[in-house]
């Protein structure tokens, strides 16, 4: 097995790695106006105040790192990404995601963050490589990179293999990018639409584990879309993918079920070691419920 | 990867099959006197009542195999596990584990038992396999066995995968058992008294599974052992286990959190087609909870 390799993010004063024998990067998703029809509407009218409840609620639930994607339709994306980047640093200081399709708002972005971001994100594509890698490799930034082509999500682990080494190749050595500046997204699928999508995610996970010990992560939502139970589904899906080496993923962080779940498997890959953060959390927890009993108790007296 | 190996269990009326490209098969871990002192006392007087409620609990948890541990100090052990046995076949139709340190009891309770059973359990030490293997071959039963020598837990996957292959060689060699009757228990150890105990299983189980396809099985609450939120801990591992091969587990089945998290990971391994056990289940579950949401309206009003 390939030694972990380290990608390193840096807000203006905090540093987060990401790696197989650190604890897991939780990407709070939340910040995103996609399929949020009050959010986009606020946002067009120049109102980012959701942005401050967002942060709030995901840097409360234990997010690591924070996705930041402005993608409305009919706005100045990049003005928008910018003014949004600047408000969360000035109410976090986790490095930021930044996640847009639109190159000028990712370089707009990078322009304006104060840190070593994570770009998301790149395809095999070379259109999308040739606009983006510069970026990256300009403003010292790590990148998402999804091991696909064209339009077209291969379904065999052996494809995207094949575009992850494409991938490494070429941001390595036509770029200059580090490769533990690549963190590859392997692509988990919705299971309700194909029984088969989980094994083959996982088998291209452990592969590209194995042969780089590149980090990795995904949308951790999208495994279950469509299904009932989805937080049950996804904190379970995240500690079967970090078991065979997802090092992060971009997910819902306000669920407490799901922070849990990936911070339980940390437990048992011992990436938490004698258990410190595992007993922290159950404290906390238990004098937070112990709390809102008190207070129950006492607005009912 | 080898192909998949079925291991066959029976009641008098129902089978079920572990494999892992079958349904994870849940073993309700709950007829067992160990640390239940009230449960010892009825069981010396002669009162058994108490196996009735565990049998219905689990079968309503979702259990697909029980369980039946008698190991009660200063009792007939023998006489009690055959009286046991045909109680919980009096009261279900799911296939039984019996298990017991003591081999008149293994013999007694294989008599008793109507179909076939899973035999828990044997080492790789010489003397117990010398006595209880030609029980399992003559009652045509599958066996539970633990890849440890003397009293001692080898602690490195390599020895354990050593062990596992001697017990393979003289199980099927010496004794003539099918390889698919063989279960091996790679050893899941309690991650708080040493942070690379997950690490180690799941390297053994991983290794089990690609060299022999053999079925697994495991105390699946001992990983949790010593630390807080051990539901959330159980209900991780499993998943995790269940990704490198773990195709049961002597587990508690009465917890819905763990049981619906084995169920979860059923489905991303595609063990569960088009999610039709997961949907009936939450279906099921809606169901209950609206019940129990009128019931206590009804009671209110």
């Amino acid at each position: 097995m390939s030694q972990p390799l380290h990608t390193v993010l840096r807000s203006a004063s905090k540093e987060v790695v990401i790696g197989s024998d650190k604890p897991f990067c939780v990407i709070g998703e939340r910040i995103n106006p996609t399929g949020r029809r009050i959010f986009q509407e606020q946002l067009r009218a120049g109102d980012l105040s959701a942005i401050e409840r967002d942060v709030a609620a995901q840097v409360a639930g234990g997010a690591n790192v924070l996705d930041v994607n402005m993608g409305v339709p009919l706005t100045d994306e990049a003005e928008l990404l910018v003014k949004a980047i600047k408000l969360v640093q000035s109410l976090t200081d986790l490095p930021i995601c930044i996640d847009s399709s639109v190159v000028e708002a990712l370089e707009a972005g990078l322009a304006a963050y104060q840190g070593r971001a994570l770009v998301n994100s790149i395809t095999a594509e070379d259109e999308r490589m040739e606009q983006i890698l510069p970026l990256v490799k300009k403003y010292d930034a790590a990148v998402v990179a999804l091991p696909n082509d064209h339009d077209e999500i291969p379904m065999e682990a052996d494809k995207r293999i094949e575009l992850t080494e494409k991938i490494v190749r070429v941001a390595t050595q036509e770029y200059g990018i580090a490769i533990e500046d690549i963190v590859i997204d392997p692509l988990a699928m919705p299971i309700g639409a194909d029984p088969t999508v989980g094994r083959t995610a996982l088998e291209t996970i452990q592969r590209i584990h194995e042969r780089w010990g590149l980090n990795m992560t995904c949308g951790a939502s999208n495994v279950s879309f469509g299904m009932p139970g989805r937080h049950a589904l996804n904190a379970t899906w995240l500690p079967m993918a970090m078991t065979v080496g997802m090092t992060s993923a971009i997910m819902d962080a306000r669920t407490p079920q799901i922070v849990e779940a990936v911070r339980a498997a940390d437990l048992m890959l011992g990436n938490d070691e004698w258990g410190m953060a595992w007993i922290a959390n159950h404290r906390a927890k238990l004098a937070a419920e112990k709390a809102a009993q008190e207070a129950a108790a006492a607005g009912i007296a």
